[in-house]
């Protein structure tokens, strides 16, 4: 299917909104009024920079508060809409998207309706123009779509017809399906636009929330299958009005909608026909985008650090300190492997690499991580046909190629195949020590349970779909913590079978540690691996006694866990003794202690999960950031 | 009365709570429980350090989902609640806070409730301590404080009484006027908060919007009148939950807390009695705050730039392509004096100044602004009541002494006294130029209109707080405004006859240019001053004679003013050829050109308002933000 943008999703000024959505590939464009009134030049010199790009123009909008009013006023709104079509001539825009009266005193008369928009269509027609009606959902009287529809029958014009917004619909909680009723051809126009719910008025909900389709958690392929069953066979455009995509470079936006628009198409490709009860992949009429299925995870591989000589030496030391042991040593490259259990930690030293470049730019830092799957290589064809750029880096003689993207923040996504010697078999590339004690403090069974990133602000939304439409993790909805210098916000992406889970967390301030993280050098960072044990107090006391630094934990933090829950006195003690952490669910309970931080930057998080427990423990975020900030302090 | 604040309300961990509310002289303080938990030390050592601060411990809070429950449930929450005592007694708090049950499955049976509330009043009696009830405005049974007047009424025990909060009762549009008849013994404890009216459900309005009494749009006033006329002379506590306090340095929110609490009392005074149909400031069983009366303001006096050599030629130049002429040199500084109409410039270029050590500071910017009063030490003796800083510069001999505060960023405000010689009496400290001609392109009657600041994220409750306090200016709500780059969300505080009118303009992120005003030097910024004259298309044509240096609008803009109003052509031509923003509603119109900026950081708004029009064009604000991005890029 054609794919448009409306302008008002893109930062800028209209010339770069329409740069960035030629870049990133689209047919055509949505004009937003507010773009067109900003811009220094007249429509005729937007038509032509458009054509110059590539872009067709396939709606001007939005025309406001037309319809259900009085004679004299109806004739002053023909009036005012005649000097649109003349804006729209000069575009090259077919199709004006014509929205609902939102005045309060706008008549809700579906007779009266039909009447003006026939005359309206009518004027339209003779410059032969469409004019595409829409049910905003704020308006007082026509705002559902249904509502509209039965205005646009009324009318009976062919120059007159529906715009749907799956916002509109889906915000009010009405149901998409009898949209497969309608007659697709009076469909004249469809926009796209995912949001969170959040507890709002909707006119707030849609001017500040709205959100790509798999950025926000409303049921985007369902709505838009309703829409194709119907027989629209036209564009599929986004229009989003977000604040932090007004604030965010118009590139990466453009190819973020790019990215959510084909992993859309994908999703309805899966969805019945309720008029053929086939999937929608076989309507012959559309043609819905095919990457590669998202690929079947089985954890990390292993995790990179990008560093130099001496901070290789102090990390490695501070490795020692938790268990780990150097494991081996890179067949061609500076490339040292520590482990422990089944956790695989790198530290890259090459100079002249990648990892390198990207020490000297963000500091010794998470540079990469190795995500296991049964088929590497259709892991990467998925992420590139999802606009992940590939990576290749310098490969020696007998070492294994492993593919890699880059990811939204430039660092590297590496998909390491099993095949290739189950999700170790990288090791193959290592002269590995012989002198190896399997006796660990995080014993045998350790591997990596979740990471937690930390994001820039504004940056939740484009690595939620990185992750969602490159991996097929499933979001969860936003959780807010309290730092006792600023509020975190929290988002976990987890794979079904959660193999992998991500925990991406914003700071909104620069005066948390979490905002340590990322200010210094930009981009996103890893903050925390947070590593599964089965017995939590025993890697306590194992690490206790080989000089781990373990973040202490104030005592008022147990006396009021007895407050709370009756805990076993042995466990109890020993959580104090440790600063362990505790959480108990229905389902089971977490134990949870983390490592200092090293460099103000990164930790490990060592935890427990008894019973069912899926959670990560939110309710003890207030302890462990004031924890992790009185360590700081304490250091300082 | 008493002033205490909740240590939720500030940032940080609990020592510097405690420091920073003893700094802003605070009596005591409620000890919000996440903080003694995050504390590394006992209750007791939290004990010692709020008494060397000579701070007392009023409340221990919250202590939830207590009541209503199951027989067996109650027993565990008495031994909770035991374990809380034990704190308690350790901390030297003698009061509790229980709020209402938030959970679903919470009884609300009002009989089985007061049994329930006996039982751990009880329990506290014997410890001597007390118990205050509150009604959480998100319980879903008890969330009116008169339901739990009524559950602490049948429960009749002298341990338990009821914990008021401003919050609570007025986010549910309660009437607080009732509350003057409970007996006032019986309210053993007062939390204030106020907040802005947002459309959210309740429990993210307090977590995260509740500011200081002053800086919402809550009836404080009204509410904490009620309860002092009810009898209550406990101490009067801020429990704020805010994003952006948790955010910002604890000190600086805590003397705003004072400021905020001062201003609410002298407010409270002026409220009539309901039982003796007398002010309040006549109840001789509290004491309220009493400051001098609000100043009565005429306008601005001057606005004073620090510049140095090199940057005070270019401004000089820059004025007086817009009108400006010299009209005098201070007698004993460096420190020019420019004017045009009622409008004066001062550009300080004094070595060893304020003016230059702001100007190192922050680069060519408006150091102070003096404003025009009928009693300026009146003026001066208010700011300081409420908590601002008196500044005193060098006065020669014979000099006029203009008393000043500092205003939140550093920057000065003057108070000039009209009876110097009326509003421009400060002339007299200058030598003035002889040849003056009366025939500027502002014209006679030009004078400032408002003042446009840029604040630093975070900032507005704060400046909010501060105009409405010390200059007894009104708040509006706040409007969101698009720029292409990020949003700016504004709010204006004017003088009650207008004479005085400031907007305070936030961006969210740095990426527009606005941000540019504060960004690279921090502190707030005068953007623009917008200077209302008499007939602006005449002040236009000799602006564009002269040189001047309009910000530039595009043609498009002109054709939809057409599409929307009957604009007669003559006005209309001349908007389009001088660049002229037109706003019409149904008190008047506004027209409003812009002078492009000095440094990319200030400008000059020039406007004519007719009719009685009061707003500030924001209909205007995409086309002029636009306007202004469009300059920079052209600069750039």
């Amino acid at each position: 299917m054609r794919r448009c943008i409306a302008t008002v999703s893109l930062s800028g000024m209209l010339r770069e909104k329409l740069q960035a959505a030629a870049a990133a590939r689209f047919d055509g464009v949505e004009i937003f009024e507010n773009d067109l009134l900003q811009f220094p030049g007249t429509p005729r010199d937007v038509r032509r920079i458009a054509d110059d790009l590539g872009l067709t123009i396939d709606l001007f909008q939005p025309f406001r508060d037309f319809d259900g009013v009085s004679p004299a006023q109806l004739l002053r709104n023909l009036e005012r809409a005649e000097r649109k079509f003349d804006v729209m001539q000069e575009l090259g825009a077919p199709l004006i998207l014509v929205c609902t009266n939102a005045q309060p005193s706008a008549s809700g008369d579906i007779a009266l309706l039909a009447e003006q928009m026939h005359q309206l269509a009518e004027r339209a027609a003779l410059r032969g123009l469409r004019i595409g009606y829409e049910a905003l959902a704020w308006a007082p009287k026509i705002n559902h779509y249904w509502q509209a529809w039965e205005v646009v029958q009324k009318a009976d014009h062919p120059h007159l017809g529906l715009v749907l917004d799956s916002f509109h619909t889906l915000a009010l909680r009405d149901d998409p399906l009898p949209i497969a009723q309608l007659p697709g051809e009076k469909i004249f126009f469809l926009q796209l636009a995912d949001a969170p719910w959040i507890d709002t008025d909707v006119l707030s909900h849609s001017r500040h929330y709205r959100c790509f389709p798999g950025q926000g958690e409303f049921e985007m392929a369902k709505f838009t299958a309703a829409v194709i069953d119907a027989g629209y066979t036209g564009p599929l455009s986004l229009e989003i009005f977000n604040d932090e995509f007004r604030a965010a470079p118009a590139r990466p936006t453009a190819a973020d909608a790019m990215r959510s628009l084909r992993w859309l198409e994908e999703q309805v490709r899966g969805v019945t026909s309720l008029k053929t009860g086939l999937p929608l992949a076989e309507n012959r009429r559309v043609s819905l985008f095919d990457p590669p299925a998202p690929p079947q995870l089985q954890g990390w591989s292993f995790v990179e650090f990008a560093v130099d000589a001496a901070s290789a030496e102090r990390l490695a030391a501070m490795l020692h300190t938790i268990g780990f042991q150097k494991i081996g040593r890179h067949r061609s490259k500076a490339v040292d492997l520590y482990g422990q259990g089944e956790v695989r930690v790198v530290l890259n030293l090459e100079e002249d690499s990648f990892a390198r470049s990207y020490f000297e730019t963000h500091g010794v830092s998470a540079c990469a991580t190795a995500l296991a799957t049964t088929d590497a290589l259709a892991a990467l064809g998925r992420a590139e046909a999802l606009g992940c750029t590939r990576m290749a880096g310098r490969v020696g003689q007998n070492e294994l190629t492993i593919p890699a993207v880059r990811a939204p923040d430039g660092s590297l996504l590496y998909f390491f195949d099993v095949h290739s010697g189950g999700e170790h078999g990288f090791e193959a590339d290592f002269v590995l020590e012989e002198n190896r004690s399997a006796d660990t403090a995080f014993g045998d069974k350790a591997r990596i349970d979740h990471i937690v990133q930390v994001l820039p602000t504004g940056q939740v939304e484009p690595w939620t779909l990185f992750y969602r439409a490159v991996l097929g993790l499933q979001p969860t909805p936003a959780v807010v913590m309290n730092d006792p210098y600023g509020i975190i916000k929290s988002r976990v992406v987890a794979s079904r079978e959660r193999e992998v889970r991500y925990a991406l967390n914003v700071s909104e301030r620069a005066s948390t540690s979490t905002a340590r993280t990322v200010s210094q050098f930009g981009g996103a960072g890893v903050q925390q691996i947070a590593v599964a044990v089965p017995d939590l107090v025993a890697t306590a006391r194992r690490l206790k006694r080989q000089g781990a630094s373990l973040l202490p934990v104030p005592g008022n933090y147990y006396d009021d866990l007895v407050a709370k829950y009756d805990i076993e006195p042995a466990l109890l003690a020993a959580m104090r003794e440790f600063g362990i952490f505790y959480d108990r669910t229905a389902d089971g309970e977490l134990l949870q202690l983390y490592t200092t931080p090293f460099d103000d930057r990164f930790f490990f998080g060592i935890i427990e999960r008894r019973g069912n427990y899926q959670d990560y423990g939110v309710a003890n975020a207030p302890f462990s950031l004031a924890a992790l900030a009185q360590w700081r302090d304490s250091q300082h």
